[in-house]
C-alpha cells in the first residue's frame, strides 16, 4: 500500500476534521501524519494528511466533498516524485543543483525537460541526460516566443514549472496557463532597490545580508506567494562581484528548500499568503 | 469564552483525531488550532488542540479519554500564564532576561519568586519586585541545601521551575518531585568539551560556533529532553572571555525560546525526544 | 599602560601603513591589533590599531598626520566606556537591554542618562538608578521639543546618542548637532513595506523572515550608513501581533550588536557605507 | 601585473608590519588589501598582504625574512587557482557540489583529477570530462592502497587534496606526505555522538541542530584545525534518514565556503587553530 495525500481547503466551520476523519475511517486509511490550520483572518480551513489505504482517489475525494462546505477544493494524489520542467536563461548555478539532485533522486520530482532562451548552459543540461531545447527570444515577439515555450512545456506535461533563473518576464496569458504551478526565485535585499544593477545598489548602500525569495508566478511581477526566504551575511569587503556570487549561494538554498515543499505538497495558498505544513 | 487546551497523548492506532474531535463537536466546542504527530518509532500520538467553548475541564477529559487507549494522558487546561520560580546562582544574563519580560508580559508566565545560592543577584530581582531568597548552600549537605529550596518552591506552587544559569547539580529525589517542569539552560560546544573550563577549550580548538540548549532536567546529567538549541558564530579574534559573552547571549536567546514554547505547552514528551507544535 | 586605539581615514597611496607604523615605533607603542581595508570604489584608506605605549595623544596624533595625505582624518583616543545618552518612547524591549548590559558593565558604555517622550517608561528607568527626564512633545513645536531635548542632552554629554525606539522624526538641524554620533534601531522587511501598519502588511503578504537594520541616522530618514542588519524566520502561523513581537527581539539583538561595535570603534564610515572592523 | 600574495608568519616584536611594509614600498608594490592578526596566547604574528608590483617572488621573499625574527616563514605566491585532487567513496553531494563549481568557475581551484576507492561515482566525474580512477582498497592491506592512492595523487601533483566524503581513516604516513595540505568535511552534532549510526543516535536524542565541521586533517583523527563549521534547524518531524539529508546539504555548504577560503590563502595556522582573514 504507497501512502497517499489528502488535502483539504475551504471556509472553517465546527466538525471540519471530524468530518473528514471520518470518511477516512470508515475506508480503513491510517493516517500517519495530519496537519490543519485555520487562518484567522480568512477564517479558512486547511488540511493536509498523508495516509495509507486501499481507497481509490475519485471517490474518496467526493464522499469527503459531502461532508465539506460546498466551495471546499479536495485533492487525494499518491505520494510520488512530481514531474518537472524547468526554464533557464545564462546563469547556471540554480539550474546545476537541480540537475545534480535530480540525478541522485534528491528532489522528490523528475525534471522531464529543461528550456533557456540562451544557449550556454546546453553543454550542461546534456550532460545530465535531459531533454533540452534553446528557444531563443531573438528575432521574436513577446507572443511568440512564449507560444513556442508554452508548447515545448505542454508536450512535457508537467506539474510544475520552474524558473531557475529564468531572465525574462511571462505574459499574463502564460502564467494563467499553469496557474499556481509555477515558481520562480530572485534575490532579496534589505532595503529593497528599484532599478538596474541591484548588487550595484546593494554595495553603495553597504547592506549586511543578501537574501533570496522563492515564490509562486502570479500575473503580477515578484508579487506571488512567498515559499521560501533566506539570508546570507555580507560585509563592506564583499564587492558588487562578491555580493552577487553570495546572491547566487542563498539563491540556490532557498529555491531548493522551496521545491523541497511545493513537490511534497506541503505548500497551500490562502490569498497572497502561503501555509506550509513543514 | 476563553480559549482552552486539549493535550493528548496515547498509542497510536486508527480513530483517534475523529474520536477526539467528535467529542469536542458535541460539547458545541470550536477548534481554532490543531496539531496531530504520530512518532514513526515508538508508535505513538501526540496531539495539541485550542478550542473554544462552554465546557467543564474534569468531565471534557473523561469523555475524551473514553474515545481512547487505557493508558491515553489527557490534560485540558485553560491558556492562561504559567506560575514559575526561577533558581540562578551568580550570572545575570538569563535571570535579568526573564525579569524584564516578566515585568512587561512578554512571557507567558508569571515569575512568583526568584532563589539563588549567592548573594549577588540580589539587588537585580529587588528591583523587579519580586519575591527573592539567597539560599545559601555553604555550610550545608547537598541534602540540607535542596531540602531547603524545595521548600521555598513548593511554598510558591509553581508549574515550572527554571534553571537561569543555577550551577549546582540536582540530585535524583529533587527531580522526581519536579518531574517535566525543570528546565535548564547550558552551553554546548561542536565538538564537545568534556571537563572544566570549556570556553578556554573551545578557544584553543579554534571552534567557529558556540551554542546552547535548552533541555528539560532528568536524573541524568544534561541528558534531559532537548527543547531548544541555537548558536553563534565566533571567530579566531574572540578571546575565551569573548567567546563566554557570546555564550551568555545565546544562552539567554535558546532560553527565552523555549520557555516560550514550554509556557504555550507546544512541547510534549516522546521518551527522550521533544515533540514541538509550533 | 592602558591600551589606546588609533583611526585614520585618508585618501589611498603607496606606504601609508609603512608611514603610520614607523611613528608608532619610534614612540615604542607596541600595536596589539590592526586593520586596515582600502575601499576599491572610493580609494579611501581606513586603519584601525590598538597599541599599548607612553605617549601624549595630540602630539602623537600630529606626528601620524604629518606623514600622511593633508586631508587625513586621525584620531588617537584611551579605550575606555563611551558616555550615552538614550532617547525612548513607548516601547521597552531596547531600552530594557541597555539598561540590563548598562548595570553589569556588558555594553562598554554608561548610559548618563534617558529621555522618552512618553511617560511609561519611567518606572523602568528608575528601576536601574539612571538619570531619567520625559519631555513630552505635546503642546510644543517639534523646534521646541527638539530644543529642549538637545539641552537635555549636551546637559550630559555624549558620546553617543542612541534611539532605542524613539519614533519621532528629527530635524536635520538636530541631527547636525549630533554628526555620526547617533544610531537607530528600526525593522525591516523582505520585501520592504511603505506606509502604515508594517507588521499587518508583512502579516498580508506572508513574509517569512522579519528583519531589522541598525544605523547612524542623517538628515535622510532611515538613509544613514548601515551597522547591523540581523533576521528571524517567521512563518504562516505568525499573527501580525507575533510578528511584532519577533521584530522586537530581533530589534534587541542587531541594536546590543552594533552598539557593542560603535562603542569599541570598530564602525568607519566610508560614504554612506561603513567600514566594520570586527 | 598581476596580483599577488603575501604569507608571513612569525614571534610576535614590535615594527614587523613596518619593517615588512618597508620592503614592499621599495620595490614599488601597491598593497591592496593587509590583514594582521596577533595571537594573544601564543604570542605569534599573521599577516596576509595582497599585493601588485613588478617583483621577483624568491628575492622579494628574502628580503622580507631580513627584516624578520629568524623562525618566521614568508611566502609570496602568485593569486591564481589551486591545483586540487578530491577523494570520494559511495556519497555524491560534495563532489557533485565540487565538479559543478569547478566547470563554472566558481572555486579558485582547478581539479585535477578525482579518486574514489568505491566505483559508483565515476559516472558522475566522467559527466565533467575530470581525470578519474577507481582505486579499490578491497583486496589490499591499508598501506598498499594507500600507496596506490598517493601515487595515483602525487602524478597529479595537487597544492591540496580535498576528501569529499572519503570515508577511510588515512594513516599517519599518509597523512604527512601532504602536510596542512588536506581538508576534510564531517557531520557535528550538539551534542557529540560516539559510536556508529550517527543520525540515529541524534534522532534518539531529539537534536534540534545539525552541524558540519571542515578542517585541515592532522595524524589524530577529527582534531585537526577547523576551517568553517555550519548548522541547520532540524526537528521532531525529521526521520534518520531526514536528518541524514539534512546532514549532507549543511556538509556541502561547509566545505564549499572552507574551500573558498582555503583556496584564497585565507586561512593561516596557529598551533591547532586557524586564522581566518576573511
Amino acid at each position: 500500500m504507497k501512502p497517499k495525500l489528502l488535502l483539504v481547503e475551504c471556509s472553517d466551520r465546527p466538525g471540519l476534521v471530524h468530518g473528514i476523519t471520518g470518511v477516512l475511517l470508515r475506508h480503513g486509511c491510517n493516517v500517519t501524519t495530519n496537519h490543519e490550520f485555520v487562518d484567522p483572518e480568512a477564517s479558512r480551513f486547511f488540511m493536509r494528511t498523508e495516509f495509507t489505504g486501499e481507497v481509490t482517489s475519485g471517490p474518496l475525494e467526493n464522499e469527503i466533498r459531502a461532508v465539506l462546505p460546498a466551495e471546499a477544493t479536495v485533492r487525494v494524489t499518491p505520494m510520488q516524485p512530481r514531474r518537472v520542467v524547468v526554464l533557464a536563461s545564462r546563469e547556471h548555478h540554480c539550474l546545476a543543483d537541480l540537475l545534480v539532485r535530480n540525478a541522485f533522486s534528491e528532489l522528490n520530482a523528475r525534471i522531464a525537460a529543461v528550456a533557456s532562451n540562451h544557449a550556454g548552459l546546453g553543454p550542461l543540461v546534456e550532460k545530465f541526460n535531459v531533454p533540452y531545447s534553446c528557444i531563443s527570444h531573438e528575432g521574436q515577439t513577446r507572443q511568440q516566443h512564449e507560444e513556442q515555450l508554452a508548447g515545448f512545456i505542454e508536450k512535457h506535461a508537467p506539474e510544475y514549472l520552474v524558473l531557475a533563473k529564468y531572465m525574462r518576464i511571462l505574459s499574463p496569458w502564460f502564467v494563467r496557463r499553469f496557474p499556481n504551478r509555477i515558481i520562480n526565485i530572485h534575490h532579496s535585499f534589505l532595503p529593497a532597490f528599484a532599478g538596474a544593477k541591484p548588487y550595484e545598489q546593494a554595495f553603495q548602500r553597504g547592506v549586511k545580508v543578501i537574501g533570496a525569495t522563492a515564490h509562486f508566478v502570479t500575473e503580477e511581477l515578484d508579487q506571488g506567494p512567498i515559499i521560501v526566504q533566506e539570508v546570507l551575511p555580507v560585509d563592506h569587503t564583499h564587492t558588487p562581484r562578491d555580493l552577487a556570487q553570495a546572491g547566487r549561494d542563498v539563491e540556490k538554498i532557498a529555491l531548493a528548500r522551496a521545491l523541497r515543499l511545493v513537490f511534497e505538497d506541503r505548500v497551500m495558498l490562502c490569498g497572497n499568503r502561503t501555509v506550509i505544513f513543514d
